[in-house]
């Protein structure tokens, strides 16, 4: 069986979630995975990086629906982007395209045959009624050619990518996960420019924090600030057994700065 | 395969969703869909919004198993009720009766054949003990009237009807959603008695504000309130990028007013 | 279809369980089914609670995958734990072995081969990169003693055994649910020592609260404190309506005594 994911920031306690799986059972059998429906609400570039973080870990052939979507109801368009043998459904509004270029060259197809929408159509919940039967269809082998058309222009988004800044590193908070570890737009490679073990400094706003290079969560002391490779590759900022974000006061964009001590 | 889904006010955190799954799965291959599990605590009204809601999306032959009964344990007879080629399984106080209503004409049977429930029945979780295995006995091919007896009486539950109140639209507040819109009880075609674009006020309890008709969010500037018609085919109040259920203290339950300003 | 559990601390918003369910699907096709993902963080003895209450009620076959790891990336072994038809896969550090327990006496084993483990294997997610895929394996038919070797040393973890005290009954609050139930270690059976309807005094911590021994949470008029037995047969503590937990103070670990008003 295929896989067919979910995400929207429609919250896990509403009954969107479970509408829009009802739309997709009507026309596929597939394996429904929800990733997120906790999303702030209209946080696009949260959602995106939600879906980059995961899409590299499914299999081939797996379909993806996401939705957050400010803009239903209006002109704004709806795409399937194919990338890397999997496949992302949802608003042109820019959510789909890091996990695409992730894990290839996308190839984005516009969404305008009805055919494949429920019927009919309302005006605020495209995710029951366009985007998870689309994504059915494909499960279900459609092809895209006739569910819509090859688009040369939409929306993209990338993430900023961090980097040395002299003797040390620079780079946004991407994401703040439960435990509050800040996770940064910094490959996670650079942190081999910094010594292990070494006391460095984080600094995210008015904050300034004094930190250590580690390997893992466990490397620390309770209470200490560690600076290490999280499982996205990535440079994360971590306080074990408490909060990054508390500590420094980090947000979702903020700048983050790591420098040898 | 066919699709079951699960309701209750248990909590997302809590086991008890878990359980209820594990005890259909030893009975039955199905597809297993969460509605919710974060319905505030009895919140049998509530309940059976949500029910209503998604009910008409999912195919038919699923099976909806529900479960906010605070009267588990006592002489409170346990459901199945039969409607539009779907099944609704629960507690015999209206939790499942106004998405009966919707999909046809509900025909009910009290469950009564505990040979298939789990055994011993606790006192206190029939969810796990009675509902859930009797929804996967259903997915099996079982016969209602092998699992019990047809009822003719059973609490029943229906949502007031909204409707017009002078030249304006008078209804309650059915349910609020996690963007805080006020979904209402108002059908949505009465909304084309107001001019689209037009300027009206919602009053509901203490507050009055002023909105205008639309037919998406997007339609209304940033921290504009609208009145559309939801994705229920009910008029919802709602500000764009904000909260209509902060913006005017509606709760559920409470009386909303729309008339031309 | 075999049923491939999931409990973690990850928090129902974050990617994490998805991940692991993406690495799994990559290798087997299963019933994926939530246990829970909203522990506290590094709740250790609270998810082991949880998959304790929840194990007997699986079918024979079931594989649990549980990740509440603080120790993830130093030298803690990864462990599958066979019992009672069922296994269960995670850290060593006592999570996964009083659900084992209670199916029956418990075979370990530590895996330690890498071939049934995703490449690379990050420093902090070995839920994805270690756990998931192993008990995927383990679904797909893999062999224990080629995926690692049994293990006669392992971190140990066991309920502390409520019991009698007087004329009373101590015991220590193992969960408290979201409606505020106090779950003890108090086996069920010792309720009847006291005498049904029989008026009981509660204390845990600094608060003593008047309670009535009851059979359901019926029993009892609106906010009405009962002790009774619950659905993992052990006593609870409830307030009809309300919360015993914010009545009585008590929080997991208090000690609870139950004595004859």
């Amino acid at each position: 069986m295929r896989i067919l994911t979910f995400l929207s920031d429609f919250g896990a306690g509403s009954p969107y979630p479970a509408a829009m799986k009802a739309a997709a059972a009507a026309i596929c059998d597939a394996v429904m995975v929800d990733i997120s429906h906790d999303l702030p609400p209209q946080a696009i570039r949260g959602g995106a990086y939600l879906l980059w973080s995961v899409a590299p870990v499914f299999p081939s052939g797996s379909v993806h629906c996401a939705v957050i979507d400010p803009g239903v109801g209006t002109a704004r368009a709806a795409l399937a982007v194919v990338s890397g043998s999997q496949v992302f459904v949802g608003p042109d509004n820019g959510l789909l395209l890091p996990a695409a270029h992730r894990l290839g060259t996308p190839a984005v197809y516009r969404l305008t045959n009805p055919a494949y929408w429920r019927s009919p159509v309302s005006a605020t919940f495209h995710g029951r009624d366009v985007f998870a039967p689309a994504a059915a269809h494909i499960i279900a082998g459609a092809s895209l050619e006739r569910m819509g058309e090859r688009a040369e222009t939409y929306v993209d988004l990338t993430f900023p990518a961090g980097g040395r800044e002299g003797n040390g590193l620079r780079g946004e908070v991407l994401w703040i996960d439960r435990f509050g570890n800040l996770i940064t737009t910094i490959p996670g490679p650079l942190l081999g420019t910094l010594p292990a073990g070494s006391a460095v400094t984080v600094e995210t706003g008015a904050a300034r924090v004094h930190a250590r290079v580690a390997h893992t969560f466990a490397d620390a002391a309770q209470g200490e600030a560690v600076v290490l490779v999280g499982s996205d590759d990535m440079i994360e900022v971590a306080v074990t057994g408490g909060s990054a974000a508390a500590r420094t006061g980090g947000v979702a964009g903020s700048v983050v700065r790591i420098r040898p001590a």
